[in-house]
């Protein structure tokens, strides 16, 4: 198997790429796992349903994910609404930032997204054999290229200019790029004063409910909560199938840390596992290629910022690896400094290789405490976690003690705002209030409304005191590992798919047991009533062990039938013939990449599948145990 | 268990359902079952978050249904968008008619549900005991309480004027009710021009899927097709918590079947089940009882219109046993005829005793061809199926044969829509155009625009001949039945709540096994570091095993540990002492509702669990097999 995948996957020219996507795209329209949504009102770009085998992989996939990180890790799952109030969305900052810049074509009005128009522009004046740019200019374009997804409106306007970029098409002209705010707009309750969103991502559900989550937690940090539902974007012009579409699935945590202590109780578990990095040191080089290196190293050598941040790119990676992408064509990018917000510390994408070249299909990233800020400024609710040392320590601490009676003299009703403004001071911002006030200059302080107040000698004490400190209190750091659902399923479709050696025709999606969305087949090797029968009790015996299976009694021939579950990815099919009935009461197992066969006593069956299914067993394993069976030739 | 349930939830006073509303929203509450969305931005009416235990119960449920359903029935599960163009909710009639009547209060501009209003102003009156109503306007109020839901926008006025109905809270006049769309709208795509809505119920995505599922079937029916996923609708005022929400998930199945033949292969299986019915007779008659009855018998009485219908019935009460609800308050409602759309062929809805009276969870409803008809219309695309007779038939066909040039010289451009209109005739109406044209009248035809057309002798012929048929085509029916999973896990905490006896503070969540949160704790007796060690070695087996669960060492006594995992509801307690770690190596293991305890293998406990878990074996076989331990008092 390996080497067919090889064949099919491995170093490929772009027009293999081609075929091979075309190839697999057949397969999965053929066989329902995706289709475009409302095909018979002409579908509606960017909205996919998933058919029968689809969604039982989507089902499989996500209950591996919830297995893996829910139930391993005891986080704590929620379930919040899609439909979002926009105050959740103001303070998250998607409704002021959440944009794409669009620009539409002046005469049709059809709209376009700006960063893709100038990106097939500039590719398409580098490829263009007959009036070839100069190695100067193509150097100047490869940079501008490098750089289209940090343009401001002002950069990328003038670029489309300079480069007299055109509607597609009409080649009419275009307008200059605008902002596009992504999120589906609505209105909540019959009033239609209350404007709501549909969420841009499922995060902001958990920040809103962390006090209550941490009540739930006893109080008690670090810990991490999660939550599995869909999202949405209005993209400007969704492509690529699955990877870039209006209504999609995610799966997110967020790791509730200490900023202070980003440590790990788990980290060994994961510290000597070697995915590929792709740091930002290697991004810069010459060679522009990721390397293996230990998670332990990448943490010692500070290359991952911290432990906790490492150990999901750990168990991201052994994730990855249960439902069967190929780790040698994943890889986790770090983010370049730009590339980051700026209050993040260290960002990683997992990144799977396709032929759309290296997809994004899981974001970790350190956001320190920005959005626990962000949502405590906006809702004026304290979202602070408190640390109680395990002994109460003698330590200096910075007392703002306001003259009251100064204050309301000088401020009147302005008074409380003002003292409020001098209280949240932290310790070094009181510090300089004191060394302006002892040198006789004014200080500024800020009320959280944005006020501005002027202070002066004698309004306030700033001092130095030793006192006993029982705990502090703080906004806790956030480790967020994101994934798409749907972006990693396509992903897993192509490094699963391959054909039959020799028949460039016959397309086995080698999926994972774990994943296929019918775990076995049940074949009757001719139609016969006694045969039929103990199809169809082995049949239900699978489906009380809770195994998806269908039975087949068309009497094709059995080369036929494999040829049809092959592509659906059914990892085991059971036979059943004469000798299953009349002689030694056995059947025959057979595994669908190595083709091999073994005779199963019929009773057993089930239990052996289960196991298979459950990783409580190998298909080694199970030949080792029961007698071979030889198969006939392939196409029997 | 059984009497403390009766005793709670038995024959109660208007007054006590409220405490025990009270209690259990307090549990439920607290314990992050459930809470308001957006807390901290002061909520939004009709969005709830579903905290760990109800996000672990809602995907405990889900699994369950699935299992119970989609993997034992075979069906066809797909998973379609929320966000759906207006074309497709334009066909199933949702944009014109999904609505509810609504009045403002004319000075504050404040929304009310107008049949609430009214409602509540009549009960009101019925129930003022201190200006009694007459016995004949009390009859008169109660004849239009019973209709409230009938009426229409002019009756409905009518009656909010006629008792003088004002607006709640500031007794200010009401507009007159208008219809209010429960669609939350949007719009796709960056143009602005394409309108979209959430959807308001999951069934459109089968039915528009149809022809694919039919093709992905082999062209066979039956088949049946589910879907689970999120609905929307904008409710005027949400109440009664997760009862009336805007965001809430659905579990739908479209059973599409022959309309000539709607028995059910698998109907024997559930003939004899007798869950409690309450036919249309019933609700006419004197008790106003259900009463059970075996499901073959209301079948062959008539009183359920048919096996599939019925089928579902039983299946649907074999699952509200399994997860927990109680089948003595469960009852199936058959619609009274003026309440079915008049396209429906019989509808029950399954309902659940609560506090809050009998709650609708699931719809099952024939509802003929015609979702099919109107998407077939809508989108012009054919919906129908094929069925092959075993053997062709001689049978006797109405044959349309339109005179080509005869049309074509009368009708000119529309000649083509004409020859449509003729050949699109069903046998009867062609059998009308024939006799007309015969007794020397004109025949009216209509084009599927809306166009008619006058037919004369001479334009077309019309025989009857006999041809042998191979089968026939039609548009199948289709059978509904569709689940809220919300409703139904308020129903079932309803239903699994209940006091310890002598104690009305301590409260339990008696759920099933399959569906409690969390199935075990582990419990040291006391803060030890190899009673610990041991504690944590069985938590990890069973993490391993796939049963969720919790280790407590804070080191509280056993009493007051046991309180708290009743209040989620944990189903087994493994308690870890000296004798677990230095005698015979067993641990107590507790079963909750009984709060009986056996000793059993530390090594073996994980396995007991995950089999009581399964309902491989039942907690009377675990007490048969292993020694008991005697319980010390219950607050030990």
């Amino acid at each position: 198997k390996q080497k067919e995948f090889e064949k099919t996957t491995g170093k490929v020219s772009s027009q293999s790429k081609e075929a091979l996507r075309a190839a697999l795209a057949g397969v999965l329209e053929r066989r329902m796992f995706y289709i475009p949504s409302f095909k018979i009102y002409g579908s509606v770009a960017g909205f996919y349903d998933y058919g029968p085998p689809g969604c039982a992989i989507k089902q499989n996939m996500t209950q591996v994910w919830r297995t893996h990180f829910v139930l391993e890790e005891n986080m704590l799952e929620v379930e919040c609404p899609a439909v979002t109030p926009e105050v959740v969305l103001k303070a998250s900052g998607h409704v002021d930032r959440f944009t794409d810049f669009m620009v539409t074509d002046v005469a049709t009005g059809e709209c376009f997204r700006a960063d893709h128009l100038l990106e097939g522009h500039l590719e398409a004046l580098l490829e263009d054999k007959k009036n070839p740019v100069s190695p100067e200019k193509a150097k100047v374009i490869r940079d501008l290229l490098a750089g289209v997804g940090e343009l401001k409106a002002d950069t990328m306007g003038a670029a489309l200019t300079e480069y007299d970029v055109r509607a597609p098409g009409t080649g009419n002209a275009i307008s200059p790029p605008f902002a596009f705010n992504l999120m589906f707009k609505t209105s909540i309750g019959p009033k239609g004063d209350m404007v709501g969103f549909l969420r841009p991502e499922t995060a902001q559900g958990i920040f809103v409910n962390f006090r209550d989550l941490l009540y739930y937690n006893g109080g008690k940090l670090p810990f991490a909560a999660a939550q599995i539902g869909n999202s949405y974007r209005n993209e400007i012009s969704p492509r690529a199938g699955l990877l870039r579409v209006r209504e999609f699935t995610q799966a997110e945590i967020e790791h509730f840390v200490n900023g202070d202590d980003k440590r790990h109780p788990k980290f060994a578990l994961v510290a000597d596992l070697r995915p590929l990095l792709y740091s930002r040191e290697l991004q810069m080089g010459e060679e522009k290629k990721a390397q293996p290196m230990s998670l332990g190293e990448a943490v010692s050598r500070g290359i991952i910022a911290n432990e906790t941040l490492a150990y999901f790119i750990g168990r991201t990676w052994l994730f990855f690896c249960k439902i069967g992408v190929n780790p040698a064509r994943m890889r986790f990018r770090q983010h370049l400094q730009h590339e980051m917000a700026h209050y993040a510390t260290d960002c990683w994408d997992g990144e799977v290789e396709t032929t759309y070249g290296w997809v994004e299909c899981v974001g970790l990233a350190d956001r320190s405490a920005y959005d626990l800020k962000a949502h405590s400024a906006m809702s004026k609710i304290d979202l602070t976690a408190f640390e109680k040392f395990p002994e109460p320590r003698m330590e200096e601490v910075v007392k703002v003690v306001p003259n009251n009676k100064e204050l309301g003299a000088v401020f009147k009703k302005d008074q409380k705002a003002v003292k409020e403004a001098l209280e949240a001071l932290d310790s070094n911002a009181a510090l300089d209030v004191k060394a302006k006030l002892e040198s006789g200059q004014a200080a500024t302080v800020s009320s959280c409304d944005g006020q501005t107040f002027e202070i002066k000698a004698g309004m306030v004490e700033i001092k130095k005191v030793t006192e006993k400190v029982t705990g502090k209190t703080y906004t806790p750091s956030v480790i967020e590992p994101s994934f798409g659902i749907g972006r990693i399923m396509y992903c897993m479709f192509e490094h699963c798919y391959y054909t039959r050696e020799g028949d460039e025709t016959r397309a086995v999606m080698g999926f994972k047991p774990v994943v296929a969305p019918t775990k076995a087949t049940v074949f009757p090797l001719v139609q016969k009533p006694a045969l039929n029968e103990l199809a169809g009790r082995i049949s239900r015996e699978l489906t009380a062990a809770g195994l998806s299976n269908l039975i087949d009694t068309t009497g094709n021939t059995i080369g036929k039938r494999y040829a049809r579950t092959d592509e659906i990815g059914v990892p085991f099919a059971v036979t059943v013939d004469f000798a299953s009935v009349e002689g030694d009461g056995s059947v025959t197992l057979r595994e669908r990449d190595s083709m091999t066969q073994v005779r199963v006593p019929a009773g057993e069956v089930a239990v052996v599948i289960r196991d298979l299914v459950d990783d409580r067993t190998s298909w080694e394993a199970v030949t080792g145990k029961y007698p071979a069976q030889k198969a006939p030739a392939d196409d029997e």
